[in-house]
């Protein structure tokens, strides 16, 4: 039978994203077969990152130190600043290893019903950087939901007068998609942004 | 992008059961993003809980001071004993509210595959139990796989000679189930255990 301390913790497990009250409570017995010193490592983990990651005071990513891995990169090209919602979309991008440039990281998009004005999200220091840093090209790689379009339309507007040269990624079929999966709207992009081969 | 606090996080929510990789990420991400008084609770409850809950030195079952909730519950009858695999095969019993004799917990069923015989689970103290204790029903309450049914008759012939009446729990269709998706043994078991009405 549960005690209280298993049903706090169940409670707290709960609380995560995803993990419901059977999972919370599954998740608690293991707990309690896990091997104590393995537990004591998992809270630290938990601390020691909420703790100590902080945001780059430049663009925005996770970081542990001063700037984030990224910008205290020599060998990134400080011109190109590709803008994103989250600090996690910076990992995202990443993950290709092919993009060379620098991130700017919004921290949220514009969402009026939301009361999630442009004075909520890091666009005032990503007009500053464009300014200050000779930046060349700003991508602007909001997701393609109502809220990162119009994020993405907005910041091309503010930055258009600058003369910098605003992009935005592409929408298309996914690699190895299958057109009998994928939706009207994306084949209707994937058209209209067809290439001669 | 990911910094390593936030990947020896991710890689410590990804050893629980039940949480891939891209789970552990998504909710090393959700910790970063929690207050952090909350993160630093969430990780007192796994300690608390692990550090804190022992088993009843009477049943097996968990608790936090002596004889567990059960065991020191004076309503419970003592002559009734339910015998479970696991500690947490308490709490499954005990959400039917209906049953009212004690438990007696296993700590895991015989598999000479996996090295698991009489000797490495709790069948002496059970013997010790219904020879001590007065108690005049033992309810063989393991589940119904190989293991848990050849445990349960491996008990089953320990315990006759003792004149105590030993019970197992019925097998048949769930309520609420359908004829059409009862696997073949369990529909025999059904046929097998018909009631008059």
């Amino acid at each position: 039978m549960s005690t209280p301390l298993i049903d706090n913790l169940a409670n707290w497990l709960n609380r995560l994203p995803g993990i419901g009250v059977k999972t919370a409570q599954r998740l608690a017995y293991h707990v309690l077969s896990m091997p104590e010193e393995d537990v004591r490592r998992l809270a630290s983990a938990l601390v020691d990152a909420r703790e100590n990651v902080k945001y780059c005071p430049r663009c925005g990513n996770f970081t542990e130190g001063e700037l984030c891995a990224v910008c205290s990169d020599a060998k990134r090209d400080p011109t190109v600043v590709c803008v994103v919602r989250d600090a996690r979309d910076v990992a995202f991008m990443e993950r290709m290893r092919e993009y060379r440039g620098l991130y700017h990281v919004l921290g949220g998009t514009l969402s009026p019903m939301d009361g999630v004005g442009p004075e909520n999200i890091r666009i005032a220091p990503l007009l500053e950087r464009v300014g200050n840093e000779g930046v060349k090209e700003v991508i602007l790689a909001t997701n393609p939901d109502v809220e990162g379009e119009a994020t993405a339309a907005y910041i091309a507007r503010l930055l258009k007068p600058t003369g910098v040269c605003v992009t935005r990624i592409a929408h298309g079929i996914p690699i190895g998609g299958n057109l009998e999966y994928v939706d009207e709207i994306t084949l209707f992009k994937a058209i209209e942004n067809r290439r001669e081969v």
